[in-house]
């Protein structure tokens, strides 16, 4: 439980001696491009990505020191597989491709050059697992923390491209993977230091959590999800990424297709260390994955005449079905009872 | 010289209240699309373009409040403008033609949803002026000030794209437009916060200074620069645009054209408001123009065969010529010194 930050010390290179042109140099010098539509890399006004005849997706996320992620507990590596990782889940919810991605970082001076080559090192490290070329950037210093914008473009044939809104009454609400467990693994690195700071001889105890906390450091955008899909000949008729709950993206879907949605708890996968992780919290599993986010998992609708295709396909589970009460959703417990899904506020749940 | 933030005030609306998914609403309420490429704005997890057969440019560039801007003068409508104004300015430089751009914007309890809203206002002109879409986005918050991102997307048929590249020794340097003046209204503009700072009483005194402030506050992309050569039937050889000041982009142009370059300080293009206000900060108007950056001029090379084409065009001036002395640049003072340019440092321009 040691910061990246502090341990890079007074050994660590300053940026600012490098300079911002430096820095990018530094930076870039191990860019491998993977795209034949990537035509230039970093060293323009703009990177040039040539076409292909299909439809460009673009989305951008930031990421924010202080909100969106504590250093105390996250590694620079795994930061920026992460800020990579994420981006790509927005164009494979949208049941594209990605390529390309052109990264902003803002940082202040406690920042060495060692902990942005680290950054930088995982990032790439996302960018070759799933060939997408990082074709442009800026640098730039900020007066507190770190902030990283990643802007990811993709492509999908028109006809294969998912939105939010596509679903319809009686279609099947599908999720990929297990939810909860990147919530789960949060709680644990918050416990730990929590624990650290009152007592910092203490060892972090995160034996046997490694399947949570990878799955908080290190999601992994579900592309593989999208190609047994094509193969199996479905395509979803509405498709979302969990990244901040499930309820709260079933909403989205909802309010978007105008439809409403029922679940079922007893539906919802999880995966083994994140029923342990939660019974050792004393909360409810179902509370981790409707309201905690982060799981990247592909959230998705289909017809039901798909139904045969999808039953038996290993890591997608069939959780409810949408409904004509437009914008309402709600869950069906284990013991029948019915609880409203809301985007925020789980005391309803807090029960048992 | 009142600071729009602290001026919101306590009736302002708090975007806490909000929520992320209501100001993103509230936000993208006032979109309206120019482009038959952009086929759906915000909404999903990515935005789709439709391909035309043009390769695709992309750039992306952060603003960070106490770095790139002082909201104790800049307006954040101006703010907004400005932000899209010099991302289009960076397709321009590449000769495409800008059509969307994604927006991420982090920001501090501190502001009020006015705040955000006169921002939005400020791209919004700025996008409706130049024909360019917002098709997304991603707002959240930071720990302290703000922050923007703005990723923008242009197409380019292959032939007419200029990369920095393309210059060769003894084609002619140009620039459009004038240089010098969005610095010296900076200059302008942290000499009255400082006396407003030293009496809160004191009037600003910026009279006679509409041109030097405009250009630093409200910039403009030089694509009308791109039409008239167009026009012309002349295609830069190189081309680059003026965010970091004259020398460090010749600097530019060199290093990736693998040449050399030699400018006449007399050929600099400079307003009379320009002068007037380097003379009233007894500066010289060249280091303005070397130095000062933000002028977003085009900065281009043609091959010697088009010297005729463009001599009697208003608004474009050859400044120099490209030298196979790769890497070292120069310019010849009125009384024949000659002073190398270096990308910092202008101690060796502090005469007289």
């Amino acid at each position: 439980m040691t910061s990246p930050i502090s341990d890079a010390g007074p050994s660590g290179t300053s940026i600012s001696q490098l300079g911002e042109f430096g820095l990018i140099r530094h930076l870039t010098a191990n860019i491998r491009l993977h795209q034949p539509t990537s035509l230039t890399a970093a060293g323009d006004d703009a990177a040039v990505i040539g076409n292909d005849g299909k439809q460009t997706l673009v989305s951008v996320d930031l990421l924010v020191e202080g909100v969106h992620f504590d250093l105390t507990y996250t590694p620079l590596k795994h930061l920026g597989y992460k800020a990579v990782a994420v981006n790509i889940s927005d164009i494979a919810a949208m049941n594209g491709t990605a390529h390309q991605i052109v990264v902003g970082i803002a940082l202040s001076s406690r920042f060495p050059l060692e902990a942005v080559s680290e950054l930088y090192e995982g990032m790439l490290l996302a960018c070759n697992k799933y060939k997408v070329d990082l074709v442009g950037g800026d640098t730039t210093s900020s007066t507190s923390g770190l902030l990283i914008s990643i802007t990811v473009i993709g492509t999908a044939k028109a006809e294969e491209i998912c939105y939010r809104s596509g679903a319809r009454p009686g279609e099947l609400l599908c999720v990929s993977g297990d939810l909860g467990a990147a919530y789960m693994g949060l709680l644990l690195l918050e416990r730990e230091k929590a624990a650290f700071k009152a007592n910092p001889d203490l060892q972090p105890d995160l034996e046997g959590f490694d399947y949570v906390l990878e799955r908080q450091l290190k999601p992994e955008p579900r592309t593989d999800i999208l190609e047994i899909l094509r193969q199996a000949d479905v395509k979803p008729t509405a498709m979302i990424d969990i990244s901040d709950g499930l309820a709260s993206e079933i909403l989205h879907l909802c309010k978007a297709s105008g439809t409403g949605c029922r679940i079922y708890e007893d539906k919802i996968p999880f995966d083994p260390v994140t029923l342990n992780t939660a019974d050792s919290f004393n909360m409810l599993p179902a509370i981790a994955a409707l309201n905690g986010g982060e799981d990247y998992e592909l959230l998705f609708t289909i017809g039901q005449s798909d139904f045969e295709k999808i039953r038996n396909i290993r890591g997608i589970s069939i959780i409810g079905h949408m409904t004509d009460n437009p914008g309402y959703a709600d869950m069906v417990t284990p013991d029948n009872q019915i609880i409203p899904l809301t985007a925020q506020g789980w005391d309803a749940l807090m029960r048992g």
